[in-house]
């Protein structure tokens, strides 16, 4: 088979440039452009020197896109769903890395991004989580890439929440700066980040109902019932008039923080189980789960960051709080790697039928 | 009156050489000597040039101490308690910063430290938190010094665990290098770190006990009823035959991550109430703790560990997790200065009847 | 005497917050406004929450200026000059902490900087080098407070340039980012700096002809004359065409580097001299010119740009090449505070009678 | 052609561990084991996660290595040379990364290191600064590795010295902290390196024979005289009484600086020229050395070591300082690939007849 064709489209921030990379050093991918919306013009590799893709950046027009086989977006959301709907038209594989189609539900994404570009395809995109979502992800058209606080969460909690185990949980997470992109700013100045440590989005990240969302959907697949109780504060507010979903959504606080730190994100979860579980059985979920994965592995320590630095590698530990019996789970991910370009390279060697190892490794 | 003449016992390590820096610098403070158990004979100010202390490292005869009127003790666990004695017996005014004298109860001591090296002196020393334990400070001989993660989480707490407000506790905290001691091995080499977070301790921390047993003191000052349900775990787990103060315990999740950054400590605290409280209660709780303090102060966004370096602040901000009715409070510290050093300074000048903020500012 | 009121202009940049802050906490002087051409209406402890100083940004009226006995202004280049004339008129005394009247040709400005502001004024200020110039400090109304490259060069240099001992030197210097200033950009991005190192200004960097101009002066005042041959280069060139002063300021190289961290600038001075010098006279002539310098130490070993952060503090430590017989000078600063504000408080200190180290230690 | 089975001893130092993840990624290459002298038993992959070696560390007899077709040594200086004698016997082709071979005089290596474990095998070794001897490192049974400042420092000065233009160069270098070694000790601890910069080998590094050996050769190749005035002290001195090579030698000064990073080193070279050269000349000198080179290329702007961190390459710009006619060259490599383990796989790659590149894009 010919090497298909790839565009990146979205070339000139973080994701998009270590994606052109990735497909640019790709055994079967050929990289036939990198447009971008900003630095038109501009060489990728004095952009981006340590990438070396010797290529310069050019305009994309939307009514009459590259021929390309697949596209892969990195638009901030708003900006991708309009191109995206005319790349399905031409018939290319899709990987969109914004935000644009995560969510399933229109009301969702309205209320946390605000007007839908293309509401008419929202139930087209197959969520590219990829160890979740394999099978669905190899015949998909389009693939809605997950954000980077979500693939480490998910990763995360995915092997007790599909045995419907989590009452509730806390996900205090950390990213680095290029988890927040290129556009600059006085809060991603050097001078603000560094020697630095702070929470944010403390009023409701946007990866909260990304989160929930496909939490809530790998408890429905095995039927999990809500939990019996789930927490104090919920039966005093008389949550028994609240819909189950509602209820099971409440159960999720998300905060994460900013690391004076370059590529690295950490999501530390702590999960107040709907029962006492042994630390053998913890095991042997995780185990069930990733054993014959790729690109998830179980540590034998609380993972590092700097463990999975510039890799596709999600790295996970799980422990027991002795004193509460809560299960704590560590997955540190490369925010732009599996976080983002890696996964989106991973997603779309599976639609074109290649190993999904193929030039992640 | 004349200055106080102050020996630091310990000064080789980063918290003796700041406590030294400090009283130096003092302005009714006199460091008479700054003692060490290693690198005796080094000058400070070669060893830490930016503290531009211009003395020479000494060996400290614990049964002939320096004739002085106070000592600040910053050595490691264990080490302490045999010379807090003798400093006591020769009348002496003692900041203890090492954590044998953190915690009231000798079973609790032992299973967390080991042996300890003076029992019979457990019920003297006073827990110098400053802010919530002000006046016996004030009288007090011997002051244990808080260690920098429950400064930081009981600072953050305090104002809703007076109330009893605390059904459950999640700490996920994080601290800078410096807090881990000068002792090196390769887990602190800079490659190590640099670009690197990651979770430790999380087979429990040694300052877990001392958290637990300062809110459970908080709590007992106001009487708090233990919590109607403190979570699904304990009620399946026939949480009944647990007395009160073991339920309390259980409810506390405390686990430290290590920042790529020198000076600096977060603790992220996520608090399920025993009953919904309006983001207007909690701002009046804290600024009825917080508002007459010079060291703490309460921020309108949450704190960066950068917004208190090189200072003795805590700097706190709490919001209301919206889907969960979680709270959240973000304090942060220099874990040198009220994490440490800094603190023992506030806590001598109050000993020795000084304005506590002299020489801290 | 009460304490003189001082006004900031500026206060919203790296320099000008900092200033803000040493003035606010200063024993003797008061601060009366910090006014700012960006952010006017932010409180400036909220934009820089660790200076604490409780005061919001306001606006200046350039032709009606606040009433204070001095301002300190930290402007970019070029809009300085404007409002030093006017508040000379006001009778004010002024540090001018930007490059307006550092150089005192107006064919340097211009070729440097472009355009100037007030040429007329140009003969009036002292170049506030404090330790190089303080006589003349003492009694000037408008100080042009030196660049952060140029004080650590020439505080390293100047001992062996009074002495007409330089031939030749290269100055491969080093500065934290806060030196470029708040301006973001890409260049400043966090992801730009970390983990990187880089020189940059190859093509010839504005604080060159400052520090040429310094050390011509500095040879001039001893009546140096020029090394008897300045090079194989020139020799070859015809350099007997070119002026004496033209050929001694080929002999500089000087190249910045962009160093990962905040505050903390580093000269590294290779000096080849006119004649052999031993390393005692070399100690002898340092120890001359800074021993009774409150604000430079000598080190015995090459200082740490941590050595001096958050001090008005320049670090040198001096050595011979062996093999080259070259002269090496190392000088550490914080580039804001003895290469910015803090050497601007300093001769305001001396400006206004008081110790020119109040406020400072 | 079967894979060539390759050893790699040392594995628990930085160098080593790198060395065996290069060859156990390798396609041609197949790591047979991996020894070490401390650390033995522990597994590669939880020492050092990131390399995701599978594979225990070793002790290795050696009077009984292993039956390799080569090895790489990864030892300290001393530790090497008794290794690579029993392995030349064992007819295994060595790349021996310390520095025993580096040095063609016994006494240049007894006054720099002391001892030499093996000076009967001195002749022996080719220095494997690729680009420069290639040739002779295709033939070669033995490779002396250069050192990672000489690596840098002389594919910068390579093409000007070679056409016998450098009269003196200052090399005013930098290296992140994983060229120092994982020895810890304090100097190496997180907190004396964050934040800091310092020059450090002040009294002659040992790096700085090597480079001076190297660039002496490399002016003998072309016959090159020496420079007619190597500058004003060595006149002054009687110069006349000093041999060729001792006059050349005295021409290179070299220091370098502790970057607070983890990978990257730059050496930024000041280089007199013995006559005028213009820009164009200089640009064609390093296109005519290293236009084919597909680990070395040529920068518009100067490089940073972000920009070659993880990769075998060497960036280099070179400028010409107007003021002074000097000649700037700036050459970033990353200090464990291109430094050390990088170029010990390029070396054996040739050594083994394969493609110099394999297993390094």
């Amino acid at each position: 088979m010919a090497d298909a064709r790839v565009l990146v489209a979205g070339a000139s921030g973080f994701t998009g440039a270590l994606a052109a990379h990735l497909i640019h050093r790709h055994p079967r991918l050929n990289l036939i452009a990198a447009t971008a919306r900003s630095d038109v013009g501009a060489r990728l590799d004095r952009l981006y020197p340590r990438y070396r893709v010797p290529m310069e950046l050019t305009e994309l027009d939307p009514d009459d896109p590259p021929d390309a086989d697949a596209t892969l977006i990195a638009y901030p959301h708003g900006a991708a769903a309009p191109l995206v709907e005319r790349l399905l038209e031409a018939e290319q594989y899709v990987v969109d890395v914004s935000a644009d189609f995560r969510l399933h539900e229109l009301s969702a994404y309205e209320a946390t991004y605000g007007e839908h570009g293309a509401p008419e395809l929202m139930n087209e995109p197959v969520y590219g989580l990829t160890e979740l979502h394999r099978d669905e992800i190899r015949g998909a058209r389009l693939i809605a890439n997950p954000g980077c606080y979500p693939t480490a969460a998910l990763l995360a909690l995915a092997p007790l929440c599909r045995e419907g185990l989590i009452s509730d949980v806390v996900i205090s997470a950390a990213s680095g700066v290029s988890g927040a992109g290129r556009g600059a700013g006085d809060r991603l100045h050097f001078v603000a980040v560094d020697e630095n440590f702070s929470a944010y989005g403390v009023d409701g990240h946007r990866h909260l109902p990304e989160i929930t969302q496909e939490l809530d959907a790998l408890a429905e697949d095995v039927g999990t019932p809500p939990p019996p109780d789930a927490g104090a504060r919920e039966r005093d507010s008389n949550g028994s008039r609240a819909s189950e979903r509602e209820r099971r959504r409440r159960r999720i606080t998300f905060v994460p923080h900013l690391l004076p730190l370059d590529q690295g994100l950490m999501a530390s979860c702590f999960v107040t189980p709907v029962r006492d579980i042994e630390a053998r059985e913890v095991a042997e979920l995780y185990a069930a789960s990733y054993d014959d994965e790729r690109f998830v592995e179980m540590a034998p320590e609380p993972p590092g960051v700097r463990d999975v630095r510039e890799t596709n590698v999600c790295r996970i530990h799980t422990a027991t709080d002795q004193g509460t019996g809560r299960l704590m789970v560590f997955a540190a991910i490369d925010n732009l790697w599996k976080g983002a370009a890696g996964q989106a390279v991973q997603n779309l060697n599976l639609m074109l039928g290649l190993d999904e190892t193929e030039g992640l490794l």
